[in-house]
């Protein structure tokens, strides 16, 4: 049964989260892994109209100049994770997808982005219009290309400096002036990707802590457009941690005195992480939901530090000191040893699929039935783990 | 505002749990200390006509000659816990309750249990209905000396054997019949309590993972009096834990390979638990909640081993050993150091309250909505700790 | 037997560390504990001829209004240590002790220990040579009220910021000059007790990071005076354990790739720590050892961070990324949950014993052989704990 | 230069960490690998004559029919160690050394062991002095083949069952009578093998806690013929720790008060160890050492259980529980994530090249300046791996 192509876009598709998603969905159409870690393979979605692994071809934007090979290579030597064997078998896939990657933007990325991109990229003097424009040109060629239905746009670049959102107009229409105005409009680059998608119609999926759709006016014009966009910043490890184990604390009223985070990787994203600008976005996003879980903010401090030796593994040591019955202080801890990359990546592709199918059935705006996959559930107060896969089902279950 | 006096009846009333609960209350009536740690003080409860601390009294059954002071004492200078001041404080109330502490039945409890107690205790000889009846006598006498208005048994004793259900006819009629003949019944204590606190209507609750209510044939006779019950095992710890941590493994698709568990601690429970045989039933509790939760039986490993410089503070430490995307092996590790009787004494209250609460507006057989408490819930298949608090919340709403 | 008085004095007496010192001390000399913990009373050293505990009288410097009585109240209540009853058999002492307990000074201690301090004492205005003469003279009257025989000065107070030592002049007559300069010589307090003490010919002990008697030109003083110094900073837990685990993997020939300590407490030591001027001296001297005693420079990273609700219970999580055979990465990670000021006080205790000892055998300069009580011994390389150990014992054998 | 071969023959040859030493071997001799791991390339052995790897040839004998490319690629694949690149470079080296392996004996080896086996192997009946003899013709071969010059023994074969050494005879002439008697004599192969070495004056090296060359009657027939040998149980993880840390809580006065230890692992060695009668021998070689350390016999747990998903990577988790200053109980804790065979491949290596060096020089008897590498170190009472590294040093000086 023939079917219709779809395409995934995405943003920074040559890191390591992007690198191995595509490994991934090579691995997946040829079948040489099974469904583990893909949320969108449980029992509970089988029901849905998914699209399959065969309809998706890849696409995207990156400041580097690399290959699916070359970055998968270095996940393999450093890391120790993937499999040779598979990477070999799926090098065709890699390298006819490497084909549809374009050059991307750095506009207000901060110093530590520019500093790992490809000089020729630096000499740009766009105006963010002009880089939307230019933005959508690439989109739109890989639709036509490829006869796509559907294109879902993805951002797993690394995190941006923070923006200060209170700087914005609320409205599509006073923004979408700004964009013709470079010194006026500082919007970043995970912005400028977000509008060039939803202006098209395109979803958009923000994997990341940066600010990408969230402001009111680009949400506005996602509505306008008909149609419908999430983030932000996928949740992966200790954050997860935290909306399982903070709900447990809280339905037993044991009071959370101190929670302290400390996390150390090696990889890319944790270079662009050292710059204290780039980490103060990660760290916000980290840590904001232990109050609207528990209801009151105990001490919290959350790291997050740049160690080579450990390339793409995540450790994370959490120490949760508690008040019990009488007063009586008492201490969990946990460390957490994850691939960051294989963490996310099988998040990245549920996340396209699930896309696919709101979009095919007419969802319009924020999808925040897909709040237990990030950080920060655009538009989503509740944090709780378990609260926001039970949305995931019940969503489901009424499609 | 006069109310009526409540009993609260202890089997195992002076050991570490016991004491604690005794303690606690005692200082909750003097307003000595908060409600952390009480789950029926969350706001969500507070709509409820639960029972005020104010109304209860406490009695209870013990197999050893000793005192709510002394025992305190212990745990004050053995594990650094409980607070001098408060036990001055409360010396009057540990007294006076002390005179309602009855000697308990050794029925099979074992060889372990049986070295704890009072010598005197080993020389009878009853049969198990002579047994049952003396444990009635007990109650009745105090419910008429306090004018008690209801009255909750809790067991809070020591874990005994295995015992094979399969052994024990499923009819109450069949099983009443055998009380009369020792040579034939061999129910361990736990059951002889339940059964003569259910044939006088009283609710009884099983907070240990011996036997108690969990036959057939005493859950016919429960229904039968119109009255409830529930068990077993307090889910205090590490088990919390599992059911915790076990649904987000299975909500993202991750396979658990491996989970081990090593509980290491210091108080009486654990010089009883040294006993293989004793430590095979509480072993069995620990274990089987994670085939439920994740719909596939990992390799496990639970150990429970006396360490006598603990004292009351069950330190346990579990690596959980998880296959992600593309087949990466994970670890995820915890260390869990929680006062064990400090973690259960207020689950042990709660209970209480929500049981008084449900006798009062007529519920019988076994009180489902309380499965959040237990690593067994009686009667509930459902172990994902979320879904079973999602129940007491949903059971408190339409009360 | 009657013997002769000795003192001890302590800057920064009714801190954490100098409270548990001298409450230890009055439990030992009423035999209310044992020797745990005392470097000094294991049997190795059993045949030197080192003071008893009956002869020590204490005196100090301090710049906060407070008791040991108050001090050590707030450990038993924050931190739950020390014991009520040996408090209360001590009170006397305590009294009596807190009467030889002098002003301090503040001169470059850095806004932080400012901010705690008594307000009275920021008005003065001392030249740093008029305040060398006060603390003279305060030594000097406790020595001839007391009757005392020898005096040690150990300083136990909060780190103080960095300082150039380039900035000095090497020789201890050039410094002195500047002494009567305030606007040229800005030497932290640690200093200016240091020599009061060398002047006077008395031993000083630094148990801090901060400047004390490091200085060539002080080292020249203490020499010139035929007294002896030591110094610095008390090697009491995580920076003991790197002394201790990097010689293993250096004799094992393992790689360390990476090594990465980040410590929590919640005493006033770590208020201190907290301002980033002073927390820079502590780290900088917790992470200067590894490099020597590898003989290669890891990537090490060490975070001290103030969280309240710890008091003072110091938790340290280390990660140790390594380089086995064939390349191959492994792990070692430790958690170190240690009361950092009764892990300290015995150490301040054996350093003074050694020191009188030392003191009254003529010895004269720096005091090497008590190396591995230190995290940055003063002219001494080894960081080896084994090693410096063996130092201790050699110099007993020779004594 | 051309040097003279040396045979290095391994009992167990293709299991973990036999085929893991020889994989090693084989790139280091193709300048594969760098040092990383090997003790005797440490500076301070620089000066020693020790051969070199091209000098070495492998022999062994194993009770499985396997080859050393299958067992490497079962550890490429389960755990994700050694290198394929490598292991393909190699290839020849391995194949050739296969040729070299004999079939081992299972006398007195345990069920478990024997349930590994080439069946064929179980239908032997060979007395005791048979396959001594067998061994010999062996061992003899493969010296005439490869014009040896030396030949050292080492045993890394899995641990046998106990065994009651105070069965024996203590003269060599008394035991060597038994050897014709199988009634009589209950030897394990262990013993066997180094009798047979022994007796043609070959040293012998045990890595395992089996029974191998302890019997006082052994250690007189190398004194006999004049030949070396040492043992036993090789010190890689978790015991290499404890004879690091616990020297630090004796030196510093801190009462142990108890210590628990858990390992998991799930390779061969653990499925052995799965069998409680050879765990027991295991379990008793980790235990001993820190009473001699100590001084005193702290509450001490270790267990040791076979998790198959780990495959080689060995994790402890101890628990150290300690009293400090004043009775206050603290806690440390670590976690050892390391590779078994990795760990103990290169000890395998620097064992071989010490003791061909130590034979050279005509030593004879236990090779005590070894201790350093085992748990339970032959003929020396010192356990405290820092001055065990000395003794080995100090031997290196002399040499």
């Amino acid at each position: 049964m023939p079917q219709d192509p779809i395409g995934v876009w995405l943003i920074g598709a040559h890191g390591g989260v992007g690198t191995t998603s595509v490994v991934g969905l090579a691995a997946l159409q040829r079948g040489l892994v099974d469904s583990t870690a893909l949320v969108s393979a449980l029992p509970q979605f089988s029901r849905l109209a998914l699209p399959n692994w065969q309809q998706f071809v890849v696409g995207g934007h990156d400041i580097r100049a690399t290959s699916f090979a070359e970055s998968a290579e270095n996940l393999l030597q450093v890391s120790h994770v993937l499999d040779a064997g598979h990477l070999q078998k799926c090098s065709r896939e890699l390298a006819k997808w490497d084909k549809n990657i374009q050059r991307g933007t750095l506009q207000n990325v901060g110093k530590t982005i520019e500093s790992l991109a490809d000089p020729a990229l630096l000499e740009t003097r766009e105006s963010p219009r002009d880089t939307i424009t230019r933005i959508q040109s690439d989109l739109q060629s890989f639709v036509s290309l490829h006869r796509l239905r559907q294109l879902v746009v993805i951002n797993v670049a690394s995190t941006e400096p923070p923006f200060d959102v209170a700087t914005l107009p609320t409205s599509w229409s006073e923004l979408n002036k700004q964009l013709g105005q470079p010194r006026k409009c500082k919007l970043p680059a995970s912005s400028l990707y977000a509008i060039a998608a939803l202006e098209l119609g395109f979803p958009y999926i923000n994997f990341t802590p940066s600010l990408g759709s969230a402001p009111a006016a680009i949400c506005e014009l996602a509505r306008q457009r008909g149609t419908c966009h999430m983030g932000h910043d996928g949740k992966t490890g200790e954050t997860l941690l935290k909306s399982v184990l903070a709900p447990m604390f809280a339905a037993r009223h044991l009071e959370v005195m101190s929670w302290v985070g400390h996390n150390i990787f090696g990889n890319l994203d944790g270079k662009v992480l050292d710059d204290p600008l780039n980490k103060k976005t990660k760290v916000t996003s980290k840590d904001s939901l232990l109050g609207q879980i528990l209801g009151y903010h105990p001490q919290t401090l959350v790291s997050i530090e740049y160690i080579q030796s450990l390339g793409d593994w995540k450790t994370a040591w959490d120490h949760i000191h508690f008040r019990g019955f009488l007063g009586t202080p008492m201490t969990m801890q946990f460390t957490w040893q994850g691939c960051d990359s294989l963490l996310a990546a099988p998040l990245v592709l549920d996340l396209l699929r699930f896309t696919c199918l709101a979009q095919q059935q007419g969802e319009q705006g924020l999808l925040t039935f897909l709040a237990s996959f990030f950080k920060s559930p655009l538009g989503v107060k509740e944090n709780n783990f378990a609260k926001q896969f039970a949305m995931l089902e019940a969503w489901a279950e009424k499609t």
